[in-house]
């Protein structure tokens, strides 16, 4: 089996973003997995999810498996804000820490796309999915390189966010750091003198993002994944996945996602009709954020997408493939995008 | 029609709590509609939620309806931290703020008994209902005095509050207020130095009390309870909600909540087997606070009780009966409450 390649860095030199500053010397990391074959025609492209980074991605990358890197080039592109790539945390004045520009899923597809054509010089990506965030940037791939893309595919996701997942953007992710009284318009010196909010952001996470009856007496679904409590659950889960991030590059994503659009403010009925792609839209039971029933509905939105539901009792969390069942259910469908 | 009686205050005197503190000078606020009739047979006592006042109570009580004051005594009492009862707000030292007491849900019905029986001599209830923290104090009722309450109804509550109830709670309810830089462990000045904080609380409940779908684009049901814009709905109705209350009056009634269980830490079927009272367990769909499937669980437990499900589009909200419907469905059910 291929070895993965360690974290990359693609130099994009002065990127102009769409909100019209020039980030100078601006970076997008990646990883790859496998390699391309002779036709240029095998690469998949899996951008990850807010506060993501390639681990949570890799655990679908194994040979035999759909996602296999003996038959796939398979790149996991960073976005701006994501700590790696350019982002609050590491770029320098005048862009540093809480002056860091607007970006836009736009301005991450498009960067991913330089990667692809220039790095790789990639003609056309065999397959475009993300999870959630990764779908944002997966709708906007398939509208913004319509003939580039030959298979999409939406998991737990959807072209722009609903009017929830805009409130939960601002109340889970952005208020517990804009509220931390250490917070200093972003220009603070050390991330973890904010760690009371990020704890913040862990709880109202694991207050929303969870299906309904994940934490009953009687389901208490946290024990099926390897937890000894709901609060052991919390601390070790949801704690610990937000405290090493960066807030700056945490609030950066938090809102280029509420902005993300692929219409740009036009018309996304007539944007979605763009899509060329044979995309899938598949949603999970339970999923507060992106609901099988909006999912359906974009579906509808696509010409000849599929829709597809996953049933799981993680909601939004069965990407994580946090139980064997998730992880078979994960793989059946990834199995039905690429053969499909 | 009999006119309401203005709040009025029953003196507890020094008020021993289950804690163990005595409290002294405690206050019970309630206000009377109606009068109880010779028999002494006609009252309701009908507590109130959390954060809430008689005002979102009296909505349904109205001659020609099933709350009718022509027939019933109704009292709605008040319960220790609420603000006009005994509450960090308005206690002396050395109870003032920051050192209230823990209070629990048993304090506040022993307290309510006492007004009943003290002030009215009643010695059978016709009914106690309540919603969500006013459920909670109806279950402490029905299984602390089974002979006294011969009807109950608990709308859109439980016994005691789930794992994901009691997370919500820390989270919505208390979080927001003990990080705002103005807290000081309770020993804020003024309320209003928190204003930021029961703004953000504000948002954590617009975020997790509507259904799904409320906000949903095509759907948007805070149109048909007179709202221009989802903003427009969490400013005019949450932060509004929320900006008036006492800080430490609402973290005092969140811990309580918390803790309600009316078998106090024993075995809660063997409590719940005492009730005598023809009770109903009343549920609305969509509602993530206190799902129907819990509430269905809930009415098993409790010998003879029937469970009703409530069709509407506010999910937990239903209780405030925000659209004609929803009036319309909450006076069908207490009808059915009061003749079953």
């Amino acid at each position: 089996m291929p070895e993965p390649i360690a974290t990359q860095i693609f130099e994009l030199g002065d990127f102009q973003l769409t909100s019209g500053i020039t980030l100078p010397q601006a970076k997008l990391s990646y990883k790859t997995y496998g390699t391309l074959n002779a036709a240029k025609d095998n690469a998949i492209v899996f951008p990850h999810f807010l506060g993501g980074a390639p681990a949570a991605l890799e655990i679908f990358i194994e040979e035999g498996r759909p996602l296999d890197p003996s038959k796939y080039l398979i790149v996991l592109p960073g976005l701006f804000g994501a700590g790696v790539s350019s982002s609050p945390s590491n770029t320098a004045p005048p862009f540093d820490r809480g002056a860091f520009p607007q970006t836009t899923i736009a301005d991450d597809v498009i960067a991913q796309h330089r990667l692809v054509t220039e790095v790789f010089g990639i003609e056309q990506l065999h397959l475009v999915l993300g999870w959630s965030v990764g779908a944002l940037q997966t709708y906007e791939w398939a509208v913004r390189f319509p003939g580039m893309v030959k298979r999409a595919a939406s998991i737990a996701g959807a072209p722009k966010p609903s009017p929830w997942t805009t409130l939960w953007l601002q109340t889970a992710i952005e208020e517990p750091l804009t509220a931390d009284p250490a917070w200093n318009n972003g220009f603070y010196n050390d991330p973890r003198d904010l760690q009371a909010g990020l704890r913040r952001q862990g709880h109202i996470m694991a207050l929303t993002l969870p299906p309904l009856g994940f934490y009953r007496e009687g389901e208490e679904v946290w024990r099926s994944i390897g937890f000894s409590s709901r609060n052991d659950f919390i601390a070790r889960f949801w704690e610990a996945f937000m405290l090493p991030q960066d807030p700056n590059d945490l609030v950066t994503q938090s809102r280029k996602t509420r902005a993300a659009d692929p219409s740009a403010g036009g018309d996304l009925d007539a944007a979605l009709q763009q899509i060329k792609a044979k995309m899938f839209v598949i949603a999970f039971n339970g999923d507060m954020m992106f609901p099988p029933e909006e999912c359906q509905r974009d579906a509808q939105r696509i010409p000849n997408a599929q829709y597809r539901q996953v049933t799981s009792k993680g909601g939004h969390l069965t990407t994580f493939a946090l139980t064997p069942p998730d992880k078979q259910a994960m793989d059946e469908i990834l199995q039905q995008v690429l053969t499909g």
